[in-house]
């Protein structure tokens, strides 16, 4: 039996990623979002939503560029410290001791520490209420040498990235692995 | 040190979700989508992008209208297999044996045996190359009153989402609960 919970944000599973920007005179600054997810495979995009008093929006604006990284779960405490203060009163860095590096492929920081990172150049901005979607097309991708498997692609289990609940403001680790996309489904198939 | 991968859609992490449609007949079909999430808060709107020679990017044209099904672990086979066919070749209701059900609010069906289900009603559609972003505003969320808890909000554990991993085609489970959003950080504010 379902129950109505009305009209509201609701779904599994948020992504938890961190977007990087510079501000007009290159001061690096981050802010941790849910509202994000690839739209995209050619251009590869990537698209994350802002609310307009962020600080980041308007880095993004001004820069055209931003970051996106992803936390593992070392990385939970400033993950979530990121998302509940402004980059316009506090040096968010400074506090977290992490580290801005400069990207390769744009102008925008991402954060050092972190398993993996998105290069992105500024595409569209849809207005589509509270929130302003900024898609982002991914010029590179980099990832922690760590992080790679024998096979030289990402593994999860390195990787290690959270997972946001919505419905109860938590967050979750990655469990364990249920089978291989696009194989599973052949039993059904018959 | 960090390597580079190049310009690719790898994100951690990605949901899946099944977005059921009515063709003009009234034919419901579903398909598998990874490229997914939410997008504004207010009206509550969730991305989904699909390529045109989809089924169900036809079906949304049609009718402005979708669902968002949330499989539990224990639908993965099923999930998998709405990702691997078209629904112009196959009746994945019948073949799959699972229920479509007509959403109460948009006139699109969802999976009954699914936990978690958003009723939409189409915005915007944006081109961005290969995918189009279909942007819907969430009119109801429901879900099955097995999965929430005693304070009557849904339970991660008891929804048993899937996450998907697009480095190695692979679906995981969620893990351990690791921390309360907008607290854990509070260790770096100080």
């Amino acid at each position: 039996m379902k129950q109505s919970l009305g009209a509201r944000t609701l779904l599994y599973t948020h992504p938890v990623v961190v977007i990087g920007t510079y501000d007009r005179d290159g001061k690096p600054n981050v802010m941790t979002a849910a509202w994000a997810g690839i739209c995209c495979s050619s251009p590869p995009c990537v698209a994350v939503s802002l609310q307009k008093p962020r600080h980041t929006y308007g880095n993004i604006r001004e820069t055209k560029a931003f970051t996106v990284s992803i936390p593992s779960e070392d990385y939970l405490k400033e993950a979530d410290y990121f998302g509940m203060v402004s980059g316009k009163e506090a040096d968010k860095f400074a506090a977290s001791g992490l580290t801005p590096v400069k990207g390769t492929a744009v102008n925008a920081p991402y954060i050092g520490e972190f398993p993996v990172v998105l290069e992105c150049t500024l595409l569209h901005s849809f207005e589509l209420g509270l929130h302003t979607q900024f898609v982002g097309e991914i010029l590179d991708v980099k990832v922690d040498e760590a992080v790679l498997g024998t096979d030289g692609r990402p593994e999860m289990a390195r990787v290690r990235p959270i997972v946001y609940d919505s419905a109860r403001q938590e967050y979750y680790g990655i469990g364990r692995l249920l089978g291989k996309a696009f194989s599973a489904g052949r039993a059904v198939k018959g």
